[in-house]
């Protein structure tokens, strides 16, 4: 499923939308129900020998609806509704966010969640992304660094001022010019972190590009992300706080969601590397103790459900090994816990040691 | 309190620090405690007639620390450490934020609201800024429009391109050379409605500026909207939700926040008018039924709690006669329930409608 959508692809998909309709109207006109086949995608399962199918972008199953039962009728109901929205926007070629799709038809929608899955129907029925629907998330990255790009005829030349956070741009597919002299790309799950390179003017005396999602990465970022490797071809390390919504956030970037598992190829970053913070860099780097936080009842029971995921068994066992030593040691820490050595410590030791490490990284 | 202090300012604060230190030293040498006196600051009270001094930003009230008692040595011990590390951030030339300070001594702070009360009381004592410490926080903000400036020497030309968001810079001290062609200044409490703004075009048909804080505003977003009202002295208008969170970030703005009463009259917007939403307005705007949700109890208390402020009292009873509204009525709604009508009608009718009628608002 190629993401990137050119003006006449958009066409296209108008004309698609107009057929769609026009055979369910067909349908109703002849007495017949629609029957609607919608593909279902996962991006991992709990298989124990991790032989399945997860790995591969193609459907997993299906699922098809018709008027003869209720809920059926309820989702064939709101995918033609968020449709007709959507094709709104393409005539128009306007932008929408989720929220203002759902604030159109409150009373039929009922919650956001309907709204998103309608979406993310659409999406799989005809086997786009979802800003080719026009329907744009709120960018909440962070960019900076060696790095020079246009998005929609705006200019960002973060290369002019190294250590200035630009927002990472809402439109992706309309970024184009991409030009860089960095060596490898630094995701950091968490903007203090992002400010603490910053103001130690990280980016002068390391020649790479820092993103941020601030926290868990949105569309966008993840989107973004996936551009910048495909036109640069750099590695990809990534920094998160040693806990499991940390890792939670890493896997998202590497393999991708489960909401999104239909549009994974133009969403995850299939190389990345994990950088840190890892269970056994609290005696590497000596972090005090006081800064190792006890897991939570709910922090275990996460990481416990991680450790299930196929993906890991067959991709990274190393990384599982490390999961489990934060299981076996019962303790969590921030990435910031290393700044307890001093301010820089982070930019000026941790990152450019793992980073010359890297080779022996999991 | 002088909000901007020069390169000269920041030796002589160090100064200031070195003597204060000495004066530490040397009571203890002479065997006697120190007396620290801390100005106690607030921005508003419950005193019902409202005839308090709350809207000066002199002091009402003072502290003094000896070491004869151990809450007030403990508070001392803090204060003490953390002005240890602004004096390295000063004498370095560096930028540290509170988390970071917080990391540096973590078994000593214990927890992060010991550090931020420690910067308050340093601030007080010295009568600065947290700036001025060097302490940055994480900027939060994201800013378009009519306007151009710099920052450190970096240029943002908003005006390039009207709709795109730029991040509101975290050194706000450091901006300089602000033009604008704008005839007002817009503030929306969150970023789905500043996105909305940017997907229609709002800028190219209103000569503004829009600013949000992503939700509940950071330091960085106030001052720099206090600083473009310096400058540019155009009128401020804030859209928030009609619901008591809303107005709580529209008095913050306004009227400042009691943590950082100390330092109220750089970071709040005195003049600026509430724009909406208003409970009235789901009449006049025919918000529908579904959208208008009831206020919980927590709604209640809160919105009750914001009526006995003496600043509203004294200064803004229109204010209080629309959360009285709400309260009667026992709903509140969300900006985006106006796009109900159509997706620009906020671009479209309801701001320029509201700005049009701006006299008559409360």
């Amino acid at each position: 499923m190629e993401g990137k959508f050119a003006i006449s692809e958009s066409t296209n998909l108008l004309q698609r939308i107009k057929d769609f309709t026009q055979s369910v109207v067909v349908d109703l006109a002849e007495g017949r129900s629609p029957k609607i086949s919608i593909n279902q995608f996962r991006n991992y399962c709990m298989n124990p020998e991790a032989d399945c199918l997860c790995s591969s972008d193609k459907p997993k199953g299906q699922e098809i609806f018709t008027l003869k039962k209720e809920p059926q009728t309820y989702r064939i109901d709101m995918l033609l509704r968020v449709l007709l929205i959507v094709q709104q926007l393409l005539q128009e070629n306007r932008h929408a966010s989720k929220r203002d799709i759902y604030y159109m038809h409150p009373s039929a929608f009922k919650a956001q969640s309907i709204v998103d899955r309608a979406i993310g129907d659409i999406c799989i029925l005809f086997q786009c992304s979802r800003y080719n629907l026009n329907v744009v998330s709120v960018g909440n990255g962070l960019v900076m660094g060696w790095l020079k790009f246009r998005e929609a005829g705006r200019k960002f030349d973060c290369l002019n001022s190294l250590n200035t956070a630009y927002p990472v741009p809402v439109l992706v597919e309309e970024v184009e010019d991409i030009v860089s002299l960095a060596e490898y790309i630094l995701v950091v799950e968490k903007e203090t972190v992002f400010q603490r390179l910053a103001n130690d003017m990280f980016c002068k005396t390391n020649r790479c590009i820092v993103i941020t999602g601030r926290g868990y990465p949105d569309v966008s970022t993840r989107r973004f992300l996936r551009l910048l490797m495909e036109k640069l071809h750099l590695p990809v390390h990534c920094l998160v706080d040693c806990d499991p919504y940390g890792f939670e956030i890493l896997a998202t970037y590497r393999f991708g969601s489960m909401q999104m598992a239909y549009d994974i190829e133009s969403l995850r970053a299939p190389d990345m590397k994990w950088l840190g913070a890892f269970p056994s860099d609290s005696e590497v780097y000596s972090v005090p103790k006081q800064c190792l936080l006890p897991l939570t009842e709910e922090d275990k029971k996460r990481t416990e459900a991680m450790l299930l995921r196929c993906y890991l068994k067959r991709e990274m066992p190393q990384w599982r090994l490390e999961l489990e030593t934060m299981l076996k040691r019962g303790v969590k820490f921030e990435i910031e816990a290393l700044s307890v050595h001093s301010l820089s410590f982070l930019s000026e030791v941790y990152i450019p040691s793992k980073i010359r490490r890297e080779v022996s990284s999991p």
